[in-house]
C-alpha cells in the first residue's frame, strides 16, 4: 500500500514559497555521500523516477527533466542562426549538455561546473540523463567555479546557457549579478545569445534575494534585447522561468523563426517543439505587472551587505 | 518564525500524486462546519491567503482563484458570439459567477449547486470571492445535484460551464461521463458552448479512474469540436486542464478571435488577456501524446463496475 | 483507509525536541474560536479521542487526560493528612478538578484560571474531562492570571496544584520562578503542600530556558522538601515530570503511606494506584545526574534579559 | 536554524499507532545500502545522533540505545543466581551483547542474527553501540534464522535474550510464538531464564497481530512464572515492554534482589540500577487490566490464516 509509507517511511520535503512545501515519500535511497563540496542523494520515488539532490535540495527528476533541459538548451540554440561554439555553466548532471549536442552545427561544447565528482556521481547513477553525452568529442570539461571561468577566459561562445542552482548563498548569488553578466557579455560572439534559468515565477521573490524579476531586471540592464519564458515542471511544483538575452537585432525568438529552423533540423525531443516555444514565451498580464512592480537590478556589491 | 509553525501547528496535506502531496501550514482556523453534505473549512495561509476545503480537500484559495476562474469562463464566453444565457454546474463559491457577470451581453446565469449552506459559508468568509455576484439580479440559484437539473430542465443555453469538484466518487463522476455530455448537449443552443474543468494534466490519470485523458476523450466522442487547454494554478500545486466544446462550426477558440473580442468588450481582468489565450491552447508534444495512449470514453455504466 | 488522509487532510505536529515532532492526524475539526485571549481548537483523532489545542498546542487528549490528571492531583493529596481547602492554578479544563473532588475531605477548591471562555469551551465540548466538576457546589472559580491571585490573595491552602501551559513566553515562564514560589509560599497553610507540572523530562532542557532541571532545582532552592515524579502520557509524546514539594516534615510522598490512605479512602481512579506512585518517583540515574548536570534557579529578573 | 530543515530537507517518520507518527529531521545520511536479506540506512539527528535503520524502520539510536539494552538485559541477568551460558536472539546492532558481557559469571555468549552483512555494518557505522563486544573472545556468532537455530541446536544456557524486530510479517511473528517458547523452553537449564523485548504498550494492539497482551499471554501459557515490565524509549515514542519468564521458584525479579546483586557485581550502567528496576516492574492499573481484557495466546498455526 503506497500510503503505508508516508506514516512509516522516508520523505525529501522541499520549501517551495514560505508555509508551503512539497513532499516526496522515498521509495529507495539509491545513492548517499559527500564530495569535496556538497553533499549528493540519489533517490527513487514513485512518480518521478531518480531524484538527483545536492545538499538536500532536489536538483531534477527522471520523470521531467527533458522538459526542463529541452526549453533551457533549445530556445537560445534555435534562435542563433548556426550556434558552432556553446558554454554550459553548472549542469554537471550532463542534461543541457545532450541537448546542445543535438544540433548538428555545434562544433565545440564547454561545460563549467564546479564539483568534478558530482560529474562522476550523475555518471554511474544517471546515465539516462546524461546518454553518453560526456564522451562526445564535442565535449571540454571544465571543473571550475563559473564565476572564475568568466573572469578568466578568452574563448567567445556563440551560446553559453547558465544552468546554475538556486540563488540562496552569496556564492551562488554571484552568478547571477549585473557584474557577471556585464563579465559574461565579453564572452559572447557578436550575434552571441545568453539564456539562464531563472527561478520560480510565482514564489522566489517571497523569500529569496535574487528572484525571478530581479533576474529579469537584472540581464535588461546589461543587455539590449531579452525576453523571459516559462513552463511547468513537475517535480519542481511550480512554473519555472528562464531568461534568453542578446545585443543582436539579427536573434528571433518568435515561434515562428523556432518553427522554420525545426522544419529544417529535426530535433528529436520529447517535449519542445514550436507551439511550446509559442507559449512559453506568453506570459500573463499578472506576471508581466509583477516583474516591473517587484525587486530591482542586482550587483556584487548588494551581496555583500548581508 | 514562520517554519516554526511546521514543527508545532496546523497542516492541510493535498495528494498531488501517488506518493507525493503539497503542505499548507495554517496561519489560521477560520471556519470550521458541517453542511447536510459535506464538512466545510476556510483556513488562512500566509501565502495563499484565504483557504476553502470541502471534505477536507482544497477547492480555491484567494492568491489565485481569479487564474482559475477567470481561465475556465473567459475562453468559452469570449468564443461565443454574443452569450446571453449561462449555466455554471457548481461553482458554489461564487467566483465563476463574477468572471460570468462580466459579460455585458449576458442577461440570465443560472447557477446549479447541491448545497445552499456552502454558498452561504462563502458570502460570509469569502466575499472577495463572489463580490457581490450572488446579489446580481440575472442570477438565479438553483440548489440541485447538477446531473438532475440537466436531465429535468428543459432550458437551453448559450455556454454551459462546469466548475466541479474532482471526480473521485461515484456521484462526481457521473459528471463527466458520455451520457452526461449527451444530455447536457440537448441543452444548449445551436451556437453552444460546453466548459469543463478537466483535472491536473500529468498526474489525474495516475490514480483517477476519470481523468485528463478521459475528459478529453469523453467530450471528443460528443462534441464536433473540442480543445483542452491549461494553465498552472499555484495553490493546486500542478497544471490544470480544462476542456471547451461544441457542435457549432462558428464558435472560434483562436487567440486572434479572443484578442478582437477582447477589444470590443474590454474584460476587467487580473490574469486572463489574448496572450493567455494564445498560451493556454498550446499543449506540448508529450501531453498530445498522453491524450492519445492513455484513458478511454467513460460511461456511465463504466461506474458501476467498482 | 486509515493512511489516505496524511497524503490528503489536516495534521497537527507538536515539536516535541529539535528537529523531533509527533504527528496526529485529524479526523474532525470539532471546533474552532479565538477567545479574548488565545485561538481554542478541538479537534478528533482516531486514537485519542479529543484533543484540545490552545494557540495551536496540544494541551490534553481525552485517550490518557486521566493517566495526566490523577497523578498530578493524588501524590499531593494523599500526601497530605486531611486536605480541605485546594487551589489549582490553571486546569480551565476542568480535569484536574475533577480528581480533587474525588478526595471526601476536601471543602473547598479554586480554580483559578485566566480565560473564562476556556472553560465554557471545555464544558460544552469536553464535558467528559469536566464530568460535572464545575457545577459542585465546593467549587469556586476565580478568573484571573494565576500570578497575580497568588500575589493577592490572603487565602492559605493546604494543596495548591499548579496545572499550567508550557513555560514558553515570559507570562508563562513567570509561573515557574523563585520569586513565584516565594510568594506562593505565603499562601500553604502549615503542612501544605505544592504541586506542579514540571515539562517534559528529557527534552525540555534542549530548547526551553525553563526546563525540567530548572523547575526542580527552583523548587528546590524554595522549598525544604521536594521530590520530582514522572510518567509516560501517551498523547504527549515522552515522559512528563510532576514535582512535589512542601516545608512540613509530615508530608510523606512513599507509595507505603499512599497505600495505606487509598485503603482508607478508596479512590476512583482509572491509572493511579499504589504501584504507580512506587514507581512514578523511581528515577533513573542518567535523570537523577541531568537534574544536576543541567539548568539553574531562574528567578524573576533571568526573565528580562530576553 | 534547525526547522528550516523540516521544509526544505530530509525525514523519516514511523507509524506509532494508526493515524499518530513521530518524525525525525535527518542532519545527515550517513550510509544507505542493502544486505541479500534488507535495506540497512544509519542517518544522524540533532538530538538522537545516529539511527539504525532497518527496511526504512528505525531500530535503535545512540542517544538511547543503552536504555534499552541495559533493561532487555540486566533483570533477567540479575535474576539469575549465576549466569554462565547466555544466548542472544538477534541483536546484530551488538548493543545487548555489550551489556551481557559486564556479567562476570558469563563465559560464553551465542549471538543468533540471520544477517552477517548487519553486523559488519554496525561494526563500522555504530562502533559506540558495540564498543567491541565482537572481538570478546567469549562470543560466538552464528548466523542463522534465531527460529531455526532453537529448532535444531542442542545447546543449553542459562539466559536466553529475545532482541528482535517488530512482529510484522509472518517470519518475525514466528519468534513470538507459544510453538516457539515450547521449543526455546528445552533450551533453557533448569534454572533459565528467558527475557523478550514485549512491543509498545499502549499502541501495538491496535495494529499488530502479535503485540504486547498477546506476547504477554503467550509466554504465560508455556512458563509457569512471567512478568511483564517496561520503560520509556525517548527515540521509540512511546513506552515499551519486556516480559521475562522461568520455570524456576528460584528466580527472583524483585527490585530487592537485583540491589542485593548490584553490590556484589557493581555494574557499569547509564540508566539501569535498583530504581530502575522498581518502577519497571510497577504496570499501572490501565496497563493491567489492558493485558487481561485484549489479544490471546498465538500460536503458529494463527499465523497461517492471513
Amino acid at each position: 500500500m503506497v500510503e503505508e509509507s508516508l506514516l512509516c517511511g522516508s520523505w525529501y520535503a522541499e520549501r517551495i514559497a514560505p508555509d508551503y512545501a512539497h513532499v516526496f515519500v522515498v521509495k529507495e535511497h539509491i545513492y548517499t555521500g559527500r564530495t569535496s563540496l556538497q553533499r549528493v542523494d540519489v533517490i527513487r520515488h514513485e512518480i518521478f523516477g531518480k531524484i538527483l539532490l545536492l545538499d538536500g535540495k532536489p536538483q531534477l527528476s527522471t520523470f521531467d527533466e527533458w522538459i526542463y533541459h529541452e526549453l533551457l538548451v533549445h530556445p537560445p540554440m534555435l534562435a542563433h542562426p548556426s550556434p558552432r561554439k556553446v558554454a554550459i555553466l553548472g549542469g554537471g548532471d550532463g542534461g543541457a549538455l545532450r541537448e546542445v549536442l543535438k544540433h548538428p552545427t555545434v562544433e565545440e561544447v564547454f561545460l563549467i561546473d564546479i564539483d568534478r565528482e558530482v560529474i562522476e556521481i550523475c555518471k554511474k547513477y544517471l546515465p539516462e540523463v546524461n546518454a553518453g553525452a560526456f564522451d562526445d568529442r564535442r565535449v571540454r570539461i571544465v571543473v571550475k567555479d563559473a564565476r572564475k571561468f568568466i573572469q578568466e577566459t578568452s574563448e567567445k561562445f556563440d551560446v553559453i546557457i547558465a544552468d546554475l542552482t538556486d540563488p540562496i548563498s552569496g556564492i551562488s548569488e554571484s552568478l547571477y549579478t549585473k557584474d557577471f553578466y556585464l563579465q559574461l557579455q565579453r564572452n559572447l560572439e557578436d550575434n552571441g545569445i545568453f539564456c539562464t534559468q531563472a527561478e520560480s515565477i510565482y514564489f522566489s521573490h517571497l523569500y529569496f534575494r535574487v528572484s525571478f524579476p530581479t533576474i529579469v531586471k537584472t540581464i535588461r540592464s546589461v543587455f539590449e534585447r531579452s525576453s523571459p519564458y516559462k513552463a511547468w515542471i513537475p517535480s519542481f511544483g511550480c512554473e519555472w522561468a528562464y531568461c534568453i538575452a542578446s545585443n543582436s537585432i539579427e536573434v528571433d525568438t518568435s515561434w515562428k523563426f523556432a518553427k522554420k529552423k525545426l522544419e529544417e533540423i529535426k530535433l528529436d525531443t520529447r517535449y519542445y517543439d514550436a507551439d511550446v516555444q509559442k507559449s512559453a514565451f506568453c506570459l500573463p498580464k499578472n506576471i508581466r505587472k509583477l516583474i516591473e512592480s517587484v525587486g530591482r537590478v542586482i550587483e556584487d556589491r548588494d551581496l555583500r551587505n548581508v
